[in-house]
Order: structure tokens, then sequence, then C-alpha cells
């Protein structure tokens, strides 16, 4: 008769010792957003329809998880209506709420909604889940965590300047080795502008942004396919292809994009960038990659994803620079730029390269043993005064066999065992035991801590 | 053209000034749930529909939000079998997934499906978001946090001790001052069962539940309206208006339940608990309160509220032991007991008794006014380092007027700006403000960190 338990497909349940190595991964990304000066905020799980469709293309539109209207919904769609209805047609009458699809269209939803509360520049973080019903694979699930950091209200480079000293010390501080990957959307318009066909901009960067993956053969054919002439798609390559250091490749962009006003405008703010970001001493290497253009068409300045160097993984972290994604919640005018970090990702990443912290490993200090009333009598003080110094103590509920209560602080990696017997009791005493080294020490009741720390 | 943007009723946006007294909430909590050697764990968003139906009643059922299957969900119902059908009929078929309604039942569903890789007694925190499609009214969402530990696979009472320890160490460090209201569903089956009723046990805890909202003479009314002979009420009234201490509480009502052996073992239980938690010093009032019953079928043993005494609010914090909730997903005979705090109430009971600490207001600590690049670039480093130190610092982002600066650190209550131009470059140094005070410090650059800390 029982159910065989189950969870959604793509969703995942999150164990302890995942958590506390998750909660690692928060913990340091939020301490460093807040040494930047940004600030909190969270957003329902939902939204409404209006607010979420449309803003991610047809895909995304049908990649939402819709929520269906408590209550009667059926009224809403007439039996007639519903043969000749299409299932999406049918989700538009049924369904007013949906999950987020992502943080940035909620923000700005937010900043609109919240516009007298809030002061301009305004830094927001924010580490929430977001839905998406795409089909589940390896390292791609239909519920994940982003963990995004924006400014609004400020159209200077300083704060694409910001957000990538803090990507340097969020990746320094996990020990993980990166490179940067820059672009800008008005270097790719240039491009298009050069070639003469500034509204194939979309399937041009669309093309460029599966280069890696698909090689630059099978880019030339797309392009083809998307109505370039042969002759464009040749003008196309020196770019496509540009190689040397950063500044041999300013240099023969300069060149190439001469006559393009908004190419040449795309370059200086990326060379501005690089020059504030030699101010500061940064770990990370930083790369001009003009294959890097990213699927959202919001964007509209400097564009960046980060690669770990030593570990075989697509992007750890991504953002960019948007124009006017307020407008339309009718805002307009107001330019916002920021990035987002996949949490699970590199959760994988410092999983192959071990390097979680060892405080990540651990979590109860103490145990102390149940040997009945009288010694958990005598524990409880003892245990509580512990606790309020901060060391995290249980007391084994049952007054099992000693061999199950040691059995369990070693299956729980707990380092140390106090044991409170009639002999400790009489002596006013508590014997703490430490798991690793076997060493046993009859202290003070009021000296354990001194063991233990 | 432009949306007007909402969000659905019943749902909130947090702000940041409201996030950071979450926060100290949450982690208050967290904080305390660890030192009690609790570990964490998440859940998906999203159960499946059998997971979650039927767990809460029929109006639960109705008010579980439940999410529209992607992809063509219109062809798992006909047209003809529409016409036909309920709107919780097509719900069943159209939905395969539905919002958690609470953390206990995906807790219940996570023991059994990861059974293996847990430790029992398993103690686990959970805070995490539910969803309930509630009417929305005052102090009512339907989107909320809760806040739950539990312990599974141990049944002695000092689990129950050690859970009213966490909620008074938690309600101490909020300075709420609060009533733990005790009860054990074992006194009020033994009460069914001296009545004669003990079918009735179910309909007698809903309106003993109701004692305090609608009065004595209507919970009379409403056990008349179940099918109790007025004598049976008669032989309630006792039990309901139960007065004195605690202790005079248990004297009377052994001799009221002499004869029932489940009575009696529900009060010597509840005597234990408070004869254990003597030795710790409590500051919260303890009360055997025989009108507590909780909505909720599945508790088997001790329940509990908490009041908060200088505040007019409902209960802040709930729980309660239950026998057999991993029974229904195929893992029999596992007892449990759990915890709740009500986060949004306390965060109103924060803000009636205006407790929250200083920290929780401020954010930001030093504003560097921006005079333009070499004035950025020259501070740059001293931000770098001061971030490093774990101040945290914001750069205006761009070199506007300096009054327009100077209300942005007011309006953000930044408590030091940091005013670098070509003076302090020239002498190497850096001039610190104190916005409180007004007072104005010129500094070496590496001491900017002792005038702010």
């Amino acid at each position: 008769m029982a159910q065989q338990p189950s969870i959604p497909k793509g969703t995942r349940d999150f164990t302890p010792s995942e958590m506390l190595k998750r909660n690692y991964i928060f913990d340091t990304i939020r301490s460093v957003y807040k040494s930047y000066g940004f600030l909190p905020i969270e957003t329902p799980a939902m939204e409404t329809m209006q607010t979420l469709m449309g803003k991610y293309g047809e895909e995304g539109d049908r990649l939402i998880f819709k929520i269906l209207n408590s209550g009667d919904f059926k009224q809403s769609v007439e039996p007639n209506d519903y043969a000749n209805a299409s299932s999406l047609g049918l989700a538009n009458k049924f369904c007013e709420k949906a999950l987020r699809y992502d943080l940035t269209v909620p923000f700005a939803r937010f900043v609109v909604m919240h516009r007298n509360e809030i002061q301009l520049p305004f830094k927001r973080y924010q580490l929430q889940p977001v839905w998406r019903a795409d089909r589940p694979q390896k390292g791609r699930y239909r519920e994940f965590y982003q963990c995004d950091a924006d400014i609004v209200g400020s159209d200077s480079l300083l704060n694409e300047v910001e957000l990538i000293q803090i990507i340097d010390t969020v990746f320094t501080k996990f020990g993980i080795n990166i490179t940067v990957k820059l672009n800008n959307r008005k270097i790719l318009s240039g491009i298009a502008e050069i070639i003469g066909e500034p509204e194939k901009i979309v399937d041009i960067t669309v093309a460029i942004d599966k280069l890696e993956k698909i090689g630059i053969e099978n880019v030339n054919a797309e392009l083809l396919e998307k109505g370039l002439t042969q002759e464009k798609i040749t003008a196309l390559q020196p770019i496509l292809l540009l190689q040397g250091s950063n500044e041999e490749k300013f240099s023969k962009l300069k060149d190439i994009l001469a006559s393009s006003e908004i190419g040449l405008k795309g370059i200086s703010e990326l060379e501005y960038i690089f020059k504030m970001l030699q101010t500061v001493s940064l770990r990370s290497t930083l790369q001009l990659d003009l294959t890097l253009a990213r699927g959202l068409n919001y964007y509209t300045g400097a564009i960046l994803e980060v690669k770990a160097n030593d570990v075989e993984m697509g992007s750890i972290c991504g953002g960019g620079r948007y124009d006017n994604l307020t407008g339309i919640f009718g805002m307009p005018g107001l330019s916002g730029v920021g990035i987002s970090f996949g949490a699970d990702r590199i959760y994988d990443v410092l999983n192959q390269l071990d390097a979680y912290p060892n405080d990540t490993k651990e979590a109860t200090k103490v145990l102390f043993i149940n040997f009945g009333d009288a010694e958990v009598a005598y524990s409880m003080p003892i245990i509580a005064s512990l606790r309020a110094n901060g060391i995290a103590c249980e007391l084994y509920p049952d007054a099992a066999k000693m061999k199950k209560q040691m059995q369990y602080a070693n299956d729980r990696k707990i380092p140390f065992v106090a044991i409170v017997g009639g002999d400790e009791m009489a002596q006013n005493k508590v014997m703490v035991k430490n798991m690793m080294t076997g060493e046993q020490n009859l202290v003070e009741k009021d000296s354990v801590i001194s063991v233990v720390e």
C-alpha cells in the first residue's frame, strides 16, 4: 500500500554533507557582494504570467513552469473552446502565475515597483532558486540557484570594473584559477555594421556563440543559411579568428572597425575596463574574446563569461551590461549591469579539485554519551554552557548501548565524545575522548571547552 | 504600452532593509539549531502530486498550488472528458507536480528516500519557503518561510526537552518574552476515553483548539453538533476549565484520568519533560494548556505552541511528536518530533518591540567619493585592501557633483565618507569624514581601517 516516494525529474534533495558545501559557496559569494556594498533583496517564487511571458523568447515561454489557478479554474475555458485551444493558449487561461525563470526580470520588475524606496545607483544581490522546464541532463536541472549582483541607475564603466574584481575575489577565495572572457556587444554591432548587415547582428552573434562548440566551418555554414553572402562571410573570417595578446587584438580591431563609430566605442569601453583593473592586482586572466556573444538579447555593452582553467566545465559565471530592461515595465532609460555565479557548476569544480575547506565537513563538535537520567541531568547544564559558547554539542537521546552511541559519533564524524558516568559525577568531572587520537582527558566540568576548542 | 507591473496576491518582495532584519531572524534560528547538532537539508520546491495530495486533508488538497505539466498537457484530457470533469479532477490530469505545502511531509519523504545515507537518530533543520493558496489576509501569505527542526528515529523525551531549550534560547536571543504552552495528545485521547467517546477524539480536539477564539459556550455548542450528549459535554467541563499551577493541574488531571492508561502516560511524559528542564535555567514560562490541540492529525505525543507575552499575536512557534509520518512512504515505526518557527510573525513582533540589533540597520561602512579617473585609480587599491579586511566599501560609480554623492551616503545611512582629491593624493593620504559627528580625519592610506572600524 505504501507509496514508493520520488521527486520530480530534474530536481534534487540536498543532504547535510551537500548542504555544508553549498552553504560554503553561497556564504562566500554573499560575503564578497556585501563587502562591495551590495544589498540583499528577495522576490516571490511566483510572478504574474504577464511579468514573465515574452521576456525570454518563444523557447523561454515554453520553458516557464506555470501554476494552475487555485479554485475552479475550469470556469475560464468553456468545453466548446477547449477542443480548439492549444496547450499554450489553455495555459494562458488556466494560469495567472508562473515560477520565475531567472532573477534579472524579477529584479527589473522590483526596481520599477519600488522606485520610490530605493536609492540610485541601486546595487542589489539576490541568491534564490529559479525553475526551467528544460530537458534534464547531466549538470542541467529544473530547479537551480542563481547568485546575482546587479547595479542599475549608473552607466559608469567602474561598475563593470568592480564586478570583475568581485569575480576575481570570489574565485580566489575558492582557490579556483579562472579566465574572465570579455567582449562588448557594441563591437559585435560594429562588425555587423562594417560588413553591411546591421540587421543580421542577432544571427551573427548567435552563430559566433556556437564557434567553440561546432567549429568555424559549421558557423560559416549557419551564416550562409541565415542569408549572409559568401563574400560577407569571408569578410568576417579575420574577426572570428583574431589571435594574439589583448593589446594586439585591440590594435587589429581598431583597424578593422575604423569606420564604425559604435565598434570603436565598444573597443574603448573594454580598454578602459582593462586599464582600471591594472590598479589592483587580480589573480585571474583577462581575455578579450570576440567569439563570446551570450544568448540573451538584452545585453548592450560589455559581456563576460568565466571559465575554470584546470577543470573541463562550461561557463561558471557570466554577465553583462543591459540598457533598458526596466523600460518594458514603464521605467525607460535606466542602465544596468550584472553578473551571475553558477553555484551548481562551482560545486562540481570544487569537488573535482577537492578544494573544500575542512570546516565544511564537520558539524557537531562534542557528543555527550547518555547513561541514564541522573547522568543526563548532571550533563545538561554543561552542554548548555558549551552551546552558549558556540560549541555545537549533542546529547545522545537514548540510554543505548555505549557501542551504539560511539558508532553514532564515528558515523557522524564527531571529533570529541564526553563520557559522564558515576565516577565522573562523584568527582565533579567529565571524561573527554578525542576520537581522532583516542586520547582521554578527565577535566573539570567547566574546562570541557578548553579541551575541545 | 508599458505594463504596470505587479506581483501575485499574497506574495511579497523583500527590500534590503527588510532582508537585513529577516536574515537576522534566520541566522539566529540557524545558529541555535547548529549548536544542538542539527544538520541542514533542502528539498525541491516542487514535489510530486502523489507525495503531497491526501496528506493535509481535503482542505489542504485544495490549497496546494499545482504546476501545469510542461509541453502538450492538453493531450491528457480528451475534449469529451473535459466537459464532465471537475476542476480538481482536471488538476490531477494536467499536473504531476505541486509546490510544497509544508516542510514536514517533504522531510518524511526525504528520510525514506535517503535512509541509507543518514544516521539515526537523524536531526535535521530546514529553512525554506512553502506555498499555500489560502485567502490572503493581514499576516497570512501565500508564500512564507518555515524554519523547522525535527528528530526522527528516537522516541526519547529528551528530544522534546532539547527542542524546548532551543525555543528558549532563540527567543532569549531575540529578546522576546514567551510562554511555551504544552499539552500531550495522549492526554486528549485519555479524556476522550474516560468520557467514553474515543472515536470522537478528533472532534473534541478540533473544538478545544477553538476555545480561545470562540469561547466555552460555542465550543460546547459545537460538541453538541458533533453528536456528543449533553451529559458528556458536562463531563468535559472540569477538564476544559482546569485552573492552577502546572503541578496543581497535573495532580487534578491524574485523578480525572485515573482509569485511562493512555491519559496517565501522557501526563507522565509531560512531567518528565518539565522535570528535565529544571536542570537548566530557562527564561521562558512553561504552561500546561489542555486547550492546546493543534490541528494536524499526525501528532501523537507532546504538542506545543509559543506565545509572545508582551505583544498581541498568534502562535510564533509550534510543534509536537508524531509517530508514523514515514509509514505512508514505506518506512513504518519511525518516531519523530519537531518544531517550526514562524519567521513572519517573529518579524512583526520584533518590529513592534523595536528589538532589532543595530547591525541589522547598516550595510556599507565607507563610501569613497569619485572625483574622476586619477582619483579613482589612487583609491582603488585602498578600497580593495579595506574590503579584504572585511570592511564593506563602495566607490561612487560616477564623478557626479559632491553634493549628490554625499546625499547618496546620507540616504543609504553610510557612516563614513572617504574623500580623495588632489591634495590628499599629493600627501599620500585620505580624508575620512564621520557622517554622524561631522568630524574629519586626514590619515595615511593604510590607516583608513583604524578610523572606520
